[in-house]
């Protein structure tokens, strides 16, 4: 930790970039994610979304008070020791533990919703040949971007044995080709689509390091990124199916409304016919209207592989974020000549469009579908950490519990311990405290571990709990005598977003209300096995 | 899938290969994981361990009797689906989702018990400044080993602006620069020890491209690697700790026996003193005392920075692998400047050894421990591939179970989806059968998912059986009339490593023993809720 005057030195610089910042806001750029991305410079587009927007693009910002702007993510990352950059590294922040712990349930959270919408994960290289990103069309439409990689001493003077290549590698700005190059390992029939690969590698995208900033500008990340090999009649069911899964996403977060953003068919250069490019988009406005959010048009802006729909949020400053997005991509598959058997519908119809030119009468081409829901999980967290600006949902929470000693009687520091061992998930409720015992066993895989801490310092109880309020504990456990009698805890519910849904929860465990005293101190007094029910229930409640 | 006739002669260059290795492998080569790895080059070590090796080194294969030699883990990975390898990245195998699934089934098990070994994780970057690779010495002494990463385009030609250095990279090979930039943010006290530090990220080494095999020789990895910095006189416990990490996790995969190898102060040049390794290498040598495995030195063969055990592993064919290691580093913390604020006892005693040489009085230098119990995952996995032949215990196993219809009776049909949503944790066991709900609502992060599959083709069921058989499913479920009308299936439990304890564990489920047919056949007609509450006992029982 800095001492104090370092911190207010910084603080206050941060303070002037937050000016800054919200100066440069009143036209925000949006980045678009040129994910499929053999996309011809010329042909990259950045959005302009102003804040005086046409009415039909106007969002509601996430909470109707336009309060003071939040604290930057910077800030908050150091009162909540999330990640540091270094030097050495820049663009590429080091994800401390209490980060590592936030950013895994967010990837724990999407990899426990796969199952149910058909994704099935993969791991893929980091490194490829310059020859994959010379086939994909990065090599020469992305080139400023990317990173390129050589071994070092003697092997990077032998050219590579297979192919006889030279030993240039591309370090991997985007999943897609690697994916492209699964989906052609098996031959597929039209009953294999769709086939749905998501994959939460680490992207690397050589930024200018003067443009770095926190996690929102970085060139190391990762995306929840998946891509969707299907048949053209199948786009209107996956674009339905993946809004819902955002829809579904972003209200687990509390985060919206969000706008819903189509962009069309360019006017000049684009691949395929009017006619393809009519029915891909009828296909997407069809599911746009089922939907029940609020969506325009952006005439002209898709990319000239296909059109997109991006999700813009708005922030509780009024600053919009793009987050999610959703591609179709008509032009890999021809670059890779993906290809599976047509069904007898398609036969029978001779459905074969411009994009399978050159195929067996009996092939088709799949459509590709790039889709990403939180976008980038480095951002993403940057944008809870400012709208949660540290009262995290206790799921999400690093700091879900802290367990204070009122003395430092050998018996209440036993009983802190014990309770330690039990909320955190690491003993079961009528475990003796004790040491490891000498065969550890495995704890189970589904076990819900809670990262609970302890303060058993000789210092004031006044003192330990205005600590743990500057740190935003959710909870906070002061155990003293009449505790361990009883084997009991004092617990506090605090710092949590959602709070009347917590003590419902609380309620609901205990069978009975809170007393008045009770409710207006937000403080009940439990049993071991309560208190870790309890727990268990808010993390699968996702408060 | 490549028609027959293309897998049968992979199979027998496989098989050439086999014979081949087997000879080679009377004095198989032992690559030591020089992992603090500021080793010069003449200071690294390889193993050679003989299979006639002295008394005191001899190990007890896996299974008594030598059966054949297992099939190659490539030739296994084909009939699982678990990975595929490309031209276009060479020893980077891409990983497909049955083995994406066993690999991540290995990461979550150790992070399941991390937090009862106290370890926390991190994420830091895959690239890091030439800068860093000096500093710990990987630039000038790994570099054969290592690739170099720059900027393509402009950007490449600007220096960076931070540091003013010139923009070259390189990819990381290991963690543990990044780890002790780490420990370097906050000014640390002899109570913060020890700080135990997780990473799974992926590592680059550069492998020749003719040494490349399946997950067994690769260019990217991933290590469950993890640094413990500690005072020395916790280099005991944690010693010990770790070795007791090692034994359970072997004992998880019914892997073993294996021997510890303890690799001591090497003749000439070593740093720090001779009665400083005396010290160190007493704690080791008393923890290895404290296991019950079997170990033995290796005199004067650890690394000039400090000594190491590592964990020899004798397969059912008698192939050595090494996979655990266990490392002290006096040495990088004297590179990175780490320090912490010694204790009382430290201060009185006056211990500062000659690591300390330079720091202020109240100042020490911790010991930094590396290790790793997997060593590298994809290693790992190849020889759990060989291990199981195939038949992977249910909670590890990508094929877990799969449902075959009767007939193709719309009920039929519809019983079978239904078992499969509640079988592979999609649905309760009490919800209706039907698509999914037009707002989904997200899963707790605890759900046990198994991915279930499902053949309801209109083949003859021995057609369907025998398929089933070859895949090694975990579980064939057939489900016909008497099925629906009963709302029950037909359960038969096969190709399970450990079938009796699975089948003792059915019976705990069905609270009664099973009858003579059921058991000769293995097999139970049982309700959705009995079959869903048995698998997740399996899951949860590492069986």
């Amino acid at each position: 930790m800095p001492p104090l005057r370092q911190l207010s030195l910084a603080l206050q610089a941060v303070r002037r970039t937050q000016i800054q910042t919200r100066k440069a806001q009143q036209y925000e750029r949006l980045v678009v994610r040129s994910c499929s991305c053999s996309a011809s410079p010329q042909s990259q587009h950045t959005v302009i979304v102003s804040s005086e927007a046409p009415a039909n693009a106007q969002l509601n910002p996430t909470t109707s008070d336009l309060s003071p702007p939040p604290t930057d993510h910077r800030t908050l990352a150091q009162t909540h020791n999330l990640f540091v950059t270094s030097p050495y590294s820049p663009g590429s922040p080091l994800i401390l533990p209490n980060g590592a712990y936030v950013f895994q349930k967010l990837q724990a959270f999407l990899r426990a919703q796969y199952p149910q919408f058909g994704f099935r994960e993969v791991i893929t290289p980091i490194i490829y040949k310059k020859s994959l990103w010379e086939k994909s069309g990065h090599w020469e439409n992305y080139a400023e971007d990317m990173f390129s990689v050589q071994g070092r001493g003697a092997t990077s003077q032998i050219p590579e044995a297979d192919g006889g290549e030279d030993g240039e590698f591309g370090l991997k700005p985007m999943n897609c080709p690697g994916h492209c190059l699964l989906f052609r390992e098996e031959i597929r029939s039209y009953r294999d689509l769709p086939v749905r690969l998501a994959d939460f590698s680490a992207l690397h995208r050589n930024e200018i390091s003067g443009a770095l900033t926190g996690l929102t500008r970085v060139r190391r990340f990762h995306q929840d990124d998946a891509h969707i090999f299907c048949r053209p009649d199948q786009i209107l069911a996956e674009i339905e199916q993946t809004l819902k899964f955002v829809g579904m996403v972003y209200n687990t977060f509390g985060l919206g409304p969000y706008k819903l953003l189509l962009s069309t068919r360019p006017k000049d250069s684009f691949i395929g016919t009017v006619e393809e490019w009519d029915r891909a988009e009828e296909q997407l406005t069809k599911a746009l209207n089922n939907t029940r959010s609020e969506w325009a048009i952006n005439e002209c802006d898709g990319a000239f592989y296909g059109p997109k729909i991006d999700i813009i949020l708005k922030d509780s400053n009024g600053k919009e974020h793009q987050t999610a997005t959703i591609q179709l991509d008509f032009q890999l598959p021809q670059r890779f000549d993906l290809q599976y058997q047509a069904s007898p519908e398609e036969l029978e119809t001779g459905s074969q469009t411009s994009m399978d030119a050159g195929l067996d009468p009996a092939l088709r081409r799949p459509v590709i579908v790039h889709r990403a829901i939180y976008g980038s999980i480095e951002r993403f967290m940057a944008l809870l950490i400012e709208h949660y600006a540290g009262k995290y949902p206790f799921w999400l929470s690093p700091r879900p519990a802290i367990i204070l000693s009122l003395s430092s009687d050998p018996n209440v520091l036993e009983h802190v311990s014990r309770i330690q061992a039990v909320l955190s998930g690491l003993k079961p409720q009528d475990a003796p405290a004790a040491s490891l015992p000498s065969s550890p066993k495995p704890l189970p895989l589904s076990t819900i571990h809670l990262p609970v801490d302890v303060d058993t310092s000789d210092r004031p109880l006044g003192k330990k709990i205005a600590e743990a309020r500057v740190k935003k504990y959710n909870h906070i456990i002061v155990v003293g005598g009449k505790e361990v009698e009883r084997g009991t805890m004092n617990m506090q519910i605090i710092n949590q977003p959602n709070e009347e849904a917590t003590v419902e929860m609380m309620q609901k465990i205990l069978e009975r209300d809170l007393t008045e005293k009770e409710h207006s101190k937000k403080t009940v007094n439990v049993g071991l096995d309560v208190a870790r029910q309890y727990f268990e229930t808010l993390v699968n409640s996702f408060l």
